[in-house]
C-alpha cells in the first residue's frame, strides 16, 4: 500500500525546464510540470478536466505560461485554473486543474501526495549533497518494474552486495559482518549500520579513490520512509579513524542517495545519486562512477523485476523467513504499514 | 455497453471477394463472411460447432460454396448449415453455424447483432453518396484501441479539428464557432450544426477546390446511433449561399461519413469515407484527400487509444467537465444509453 | 483443473546437466533440477526461503553440490536443506526448500507434483521404446500457449491429421475410417484405434520406410491421464498381418510418444518422440522424422494457441458438439475430470 499525505521525489530539477511539458505518473497519480518563465517548478493533474486529455502529451502546448489542450484548446494557468475554453466566453468556475505542493531542494524536485492541506515542506527530508559545491555528484533514475517495497527490502539489506554485486561494489566481508540497527519512531527515521575493520577494497572505491590494500568499510544506513535512503559510506586504511575534533582527513566519504518513488502499485522509480568529497571536478572518476552505479542499480532492477513476477504468480498467503541481517528491512516495513495504515480510505485521487 | 439488435457496418464490399474467407470481430461477436459465386455476401458464426475452430484462419478453406474447417473438415454451406463431418455419413441436425442477417448498401456491408427476427433491412441509415456516380470517394478503415463512445465523443465535437487537426482541416474559427443542436428522437437522429460565415480555407479544403480566399463553412452532422455519422460539408466563398431553388453552383460539397463499429468493449473498427461533388475522378485530388483524411483519423485514433488507456487506469466515479460544444455529444450518449437500456440482458452471443 | 498426486514429465534427461541449474514450471509450480556429481537428478521449489530469488536464475550458482542464491547468498544441499545464511552462522532449522520426488525412466524426467507421501514410482507409466537399443528415437519439446486439455483433445482425435497435417501425415483415409474405443477404469488408460486396411501412404511413412505404394496404416492410441500419450503406429503393404507367432516382418513400426504436461493453468509443455524399429542408426531418416514431426507439432501449436485466445475471449456456457470421432477425447476428459475431483482442494502448493 503507498503511503499518501506524504512528500516523493517526482523528478530532477533538471529534468524540468522552461517552456517544455513534462508528465510523471507519482503513487498511480498523473501529474503535469513545468518551469514558469520566473523559473518555478508547476505541479498539477495531468488530465484535462474537459475529456481528460493527458496535457503533457503532444499536441497540447505551452504559450508563455499557459497549457494549451491539444484536444480541444482548454487553456491553463500556472495555478491549474482555468482561462480559456473553446466556442464561449464563460469559463466554468469549477473549471481547474487539481494543484500539487511542490518544492524545488537538494536537486530534487518533491511533490506532495494527498491532502495538500497537510503539506508541510519543513517535513521533506534531506540531502544537502546533492546540491553542495563540496560534493560532486552524478545520478540518474532508472524505470523499475516493480512495487516500491521490493526496492526498500533491497537497500536495507546490504549482504546482498556480495552476491547481486560482486565484483562492482560487493566483497565477502558485507554478507560476513553483522549489522546493528536503530529505530527512531519520533523522527521517522530507521537506522543500519555495518562497520567492516578490515575489508576487501571492491573496483567501485578502489578505482575512484586510489586505495589499493584492505579498507576500513563502513556502511550507515538512514532511511526515512517513505521515500528518502542516505547510505553515508567511508572508506578508509585499515586502522585509520575519524580525529576527536570530528574531522576526517584520511577517508573517503560517498554519500548514495537514492529516492524511492512509486509510479503505480507494481512499479517504481528508482533515482540514485552517488556524491563524493573527492576527486572534485575530475571527470573521469564521475564518468565511472556514474556508469558503476548505473550497473549496480541495473542489476538490482533485473532481480526486482523477476521478484515482482514471481511475486504476481504466487499463491496467497507465501510465507518469507527472516533473518538477522533482516532487521532493518522489518523495521523499515513496519515504519511503511503504519504510514500506510494513517492513509485515509477515501484518499483524493 | 453495446447496443444490441442494431445494424453495423462490418466491412467494405470491396473487402470480401468471391472465393476467400473473411473474418471480423463485431460487437465481440467473430463473424466468417465470404461472397458466393452468385455475388452474395453471407455472414455467420466464425466457430466450427465442433471444437470452435475460428473457420477464417488456415487450413480452412472454400471449396465452390463450401467451406471446409481446417481442423477436422466440418463442411458448411453459405446457410451455415452442415454437410458433412469425418468419419461418418449422419450429420447431426442441430450442426449449424449461427447465420447473420448482412445487407450490402452504399458500398458497405451491414450486419445484424442481435435478435435476427428483428432485423429489418428498412432501419439501415444510408449513405448514398458512397455508391454514387456522381460522387467522387474515397475510403479506408483505421483499427482503433479504444471503446466505440469515445470515437463518437470525438465526432459530434468538431471543436477538436482547431487543435488536434491544426495545419489539416483545423483553422481558428471552428472552435470560436457557436454550434446548434437539434435531437429528432423519432428519428434516432442527432443532428449539430455549425455556420462559419467567413472562416479561413484549411489546406484540407483549399488544396482539393482551389479556393485560396476566407470562405463560407458549414459543418452540418447528422448522427444515427450507433454506427452512422454524416457530415455535410459545404465550402464556398464568403457571401455565397444556395440559390432559392436548392441548387447551390458556387459551392463544393463533400459528403465525410463515419462508420463507428464496436470491435469489443475496448476497441473499434473506424470507417471513414470522403465524397465529393467537384473534380470528379480526378486522381490527385482523390489522392490528396485520401491522405490527408488518413492522416487526420489516425491524430483521431492515437488520441482516443490514449484516452482508452486513462480510463482504465483512472479511478470509478471520475467525473468531466462539459460546456456548450458538447450539447451534441451529451445528446448522443443518452441516445446511445436508450439503445442500450433496451438491450437484454440475456442478450444472444 | 490440473488433477494433483500425479507424476508428469517436467524434461528430459539429456536436459539436466551436472553442473547447471535447470528450472521449470510444472502445474504451475517453479521447479530447480540440477544434477549431483553423482548423476542424480535432484528437484526441489525454486524460490528461495529468504526473500523468494529464483534459484534457477543468474547469479545464483553451483559450487559442487551446494546451490547458492544470487541475491543474499542462502545456501542449500540437494536435498533441499540450508546449510548456510549470511551474517550469521545459525541457521534456522526451517529454512528447507520443499523437495520433490523424481525420477528418471525412458529419457524423461518425471515430478510428482502433490503429496509427496503419495508418490509411488511403480505408477509411472512407461514409454520403453525411448530408452531402448532395439530402437532409433528422435524427440524435442515445443511450448503450447493453450490449456494441456487441448492437447489431449487434439491427440485424442486423429481425425485432424487429413485436414491440419495433409502433405505431411495426413491422408483423406484417417478422418474417413471410424474408429473403436476401450476404456480401462481400472488401468487408467484409454484405447482408441484405428485400422486403415488399404490407405495412402503420407510422405513422413513414405520417405522414412520407402513404401511407395498403398499401405496398412493401424493407429492404436493408448493414452494414461494425465501425461503419457502414446501411439503405437504399423505401416505396412496392403494385405500384410502380424504373424501367429507375434513377429511382424513385414511391416515397419514407430511409437509416437507425447508427454503433456501443464506449465500452468494455460500453458503447456508439449513433449514429442518418435521411436522406429527400421533403418537404426540411420541420420538421414531420423533428421527427416524429427524435421517432419516438429512441423507437425508446431502445427498442432498454432492450432491450439488459437482455440486458447478464442476460449479465452467466448462467453460462459459455450456449446461444443460431438459426434463419433470424439469418443477417445471425451474418455479421456471424463478420466481427467476424475482425477481433478480427486484432487484435494487445499493441495499443497
Amino acid at each position: 500500500m503507498i503511503p499518501q499525505n506524504q512528500w516523493y521525489v517526482a523528478a530532477y530539477g533538471r529534468e524540468i525546464t522552461t517552456g517544455e511539458l513534462f508528465g510523471r505518473t507519482v503513487c498511480g497519480e498523473s501529474i503535469l510540470f513545468w518551469r514558469t518563465g520566473a523559473g518555478e517548478v508547476t505541479a498539477m493533474s495531468d488530465r484535462c478536466v474537459h475529456r481528460r486529455f493527458p496535457l503533457s502529451q503532444a499536441p497540447t502546448r505551452l504559450e508563455g505560461d499557459r497549457v494549451i489542450c491539444g484536444y480541444h484548446g482548454f487553456t491553463y494557468g500556472p495555478d491549474g485554473v482555468c482561462v480559456a475554453v473553446p466556442g464561449q466566453t464563460r469559463v466554468p468556475r469549477t473549471a481547474r486543474l487539481r494543484p500539487y505542493p511542490v518544492v524545488e531542494q537538494d536537486s530534487f524536485v518533491w511533490v506532495f501526495i494527498g491532502d495538500p492541506g497537510l503539506a508541510d515542506p519543513t517535513r521533506i527530508p534531506r540531502a544537502p549533497w546533492l546540491a553542495s559545491p563540496d560534493y560532486t555528484t552524478v545520478s540518474g533514475m532508472e524505470p523499475l518494474a516493480a512495487r516500491f517495497e521490493l526496492l526498500v527490502d533491497n537497500l536495507l539489506d546490504l549482504s546482498h552486495e556480495t552476491y547481486l554485486h560482486g565484483g562492482y561494489i560487493g566483497t565477502p566481508e558485507v554478507a560476513g559482518t553483522p549489522i546493528t540497527t536503530q529505530v527512531d519512531d519520533e523522527a521517522g527515521v530507521v537506522h543500519v549500520s555495518r562497520r567492516m575493520a578490515d575489508a576487501e577494497c571492491p573496483p567501485f572505491y578502489s578505482r575512484s579513490t586510489g586505495l589499493t590494500g584492505r579498507i576500513s568499510r563502513w556502511q550507515d544506513i538512514e532511511y526515512t520512509p517513505p521515500c528518502l535512503y542516505l547510505l553515508h559510506s567511508r572508506i578508509a586504511p585499515v586502522g585509520s579513524e575519524p580525529r576527536p575534533d570530528g574531522t576526517d582527513p584520511d577517508a573517503f566519504h560517498v554519500e548514495v542517495v537514492y529516492a524511492i518513488t512509486p509510479e503505480t502499485e507494481h512499479s517504481t522509480h528508482d533515482f540514485w545519486a552517488v556524491a563524493r568529497d573527492f576527486a572534485p571536478g575530475d571527470e573521469e572518476v564521475s564518468a565511472f562512477l556514474a556508469e558503476q552505479n548505473r550497473t549496480v542499480v541495473l542489476q538490482d532492477v533485473a532481480a526486482l523485476d523477476v521478484l515482482e513476477r514471481v511475486i504476481a504468480a504466487e499463491p496467497e498467503g507465501y510465507q518469507e523467513l527472516s533473518i538477522n541481517i533482516d532487521t532493518g528491512g522489518l523495521a523499515a516495513r513496519r515504519m511503511l504499514a503504519r504510514l500506510g495504515a494513517a492513509t485515509p480510505s477515501t484518499a483524493a485521487v
